[in-house]
């Protein structure tokens, strides 16, 4: 395994990589790898001839007061934790060669993918995702790229950005890795306190009990979003950012629970944003 | 030569070609190809073994009541031309398939270098050019990508938008190609009457002027773009959109000219919008 920070040199051994036959699996993530980046990993094995990682906390999708500057970051742990899943390069950049003096391009989905949910929360949030994406696309130039769907609206913004630009990779989505007690793997996991990681597991709680609504015949979508938002109030450190059920592709809200019916939620627990989301029908 | 209008057919050759070891030369225009283009394939012809000319009268570059429908379109014309330019491969997509249903993805140049000249003047024009430039670039991927300095200020956001998100290609601007009585090559001329025509002098005239004034020690850009806003509006039908005299890089306005200063001119004949420019030193 190597580790590339220089930008022009990762691009140079990744286009040589493809000219050479070989097809590559990229997997894109902010480090402080988890089980979750980890069945990405495994999968990229699978996919890529050359398989490749990146870490890179991007400063541009954080928004203002966002917690930027103490995003859990731990470099050494991670390229251990990369070389058992048997990665071939770890591209390693810093800000500033990311976003040089004088970096004026910015890389935008409009429309619906970006202004509801996250986006609504957070308003330069997809534009920094997207922006990135392209750049970390551009240059590793992969065949297949692995995204968690526990970021399910980010993943369709990007589903949405490579086709509209023409990106030649195919973008896979990759199920959610949970704790054994249902909590989604994330990073942002370790911010909480033992009361607040108590109180997160209302997220799957009320997923679990939404999906056993439906289930029991509720097609209502604005009787299954009180009900859940409901229980999460219950939690007395939680402020309940959105719940919503929306068509999993379009990403529209819907008033009639279907097959293709996804439940979206985003909390604070304490200073601690989370987010989770499941489909609310059994799947054929 | 081969025409190609599907755009995954397009992507897929001048990857195979690529990974072949062959270098890519590509000429993007919207067709109508007159000399100024012609030298660029001259150019684009000695740089790559494959030299690919895209033809798209892009909309999304033209704001409303701007010339879409009326630009002027032969491509029968084009491909006996480009074919003459030992043109390899020539890509003729349409409209619905670069922006499908759906389609929601811009690439910006935000700033200085998109905010002022054509940018103030068309709000929309550059984030059209930079999406429809990142998606050519995307899908034909070349080595070297060859543009005419007539659209000055589109070289610098095309060289700024490259470098920003990584894509790997030489940008080389051309000198501008004129008529024999100076005026430049544009594909917009056509629109234009005798009497339009003949008005359309004061164009060379006035940058003529200007680098004569500079070379008789004039240092003072103001002073200089008086002189050229009095000599243009002697014109009967002539409307100045702008003059200015800026540096040649960052397109900020000086108010002392030197080595790096470039007078930018953008003026309506009737209803035709004309742009042209000039170095106003010799440079060394």
């Amino acid at each position: 395994m190597e580790t590339i920070t220089n930008i022009k040199e990762m691009q140079a051994r990744c286009l040589a990589a493809r000219s050479a036959g070989q097809t590559i699996a990229f997997i894109p993530t902010m480090g402080f790898l988890h089980d979750g980046h980890l069945s990405l990993l495994h999968e990229g094995r699978k996919r890529g001839d050359l398989l490749v990682l990146s870490i890179f906390v991007n400063p541009t999708q954080f928004g203002q007061g966002e917690d930027l500057e103490r995003y859990p970051r731990d470099f050494n742990r991670d390229e251990m934790m990369a070389r058992e899943c048997d990665v071939d390069l770890v591209f390693y950049p810093d800000a500033t060669s990311i976003y040089p003096n004088g970096y004026a391009t910015y890389v935008t989905v409009e429309g619906p993918l970006t202004n509801t949910l996250e986006g609504a929360c957070r308003p330069t949030h997809f534009r920094g995702v997207t922006t990135v994406v392209t750049k970390l696309l551009t240059i590793v130039m992969p065949h297949v790229a692995l995204f968690g769907r526990k970021d399910f609206q980010q993943l369709a913004v990007i589903r949405r950005m490579t086709a509209d630009l023409n990106l030649p990779v195919e973008i896979v989505g990759m199920p959610i890795i949970r704790e054994n007690d249902g909590l989604a793997m994330s990073s942002r996991n370790v911010y909480l306190s033992a009361s607040e990681r108590q109180q997160s597991l209302s997220l799957i709680d009320s997923l679990t009990a939404a999906a056993s609504v439906v289930k029991a015949g509720e097609r209502a979508a604005s009787a299954v979003v009180t009900k859940t938002v409901d229980r999460l109030k219950s939690e007395p450190d939680l402020k309940v950012d959105y719940v919503k059920i929306c068509n999993a592709e379009t990403l529209e809200e819907v008033d009639e629970i279907d097959q293709k019916s996804v439940m979206l939620l985003a909390v604070k627990i304490g200073k601690t944003r989370l987010i989770d989301n499941g489909l609310l029908m059994e799947q054929a």
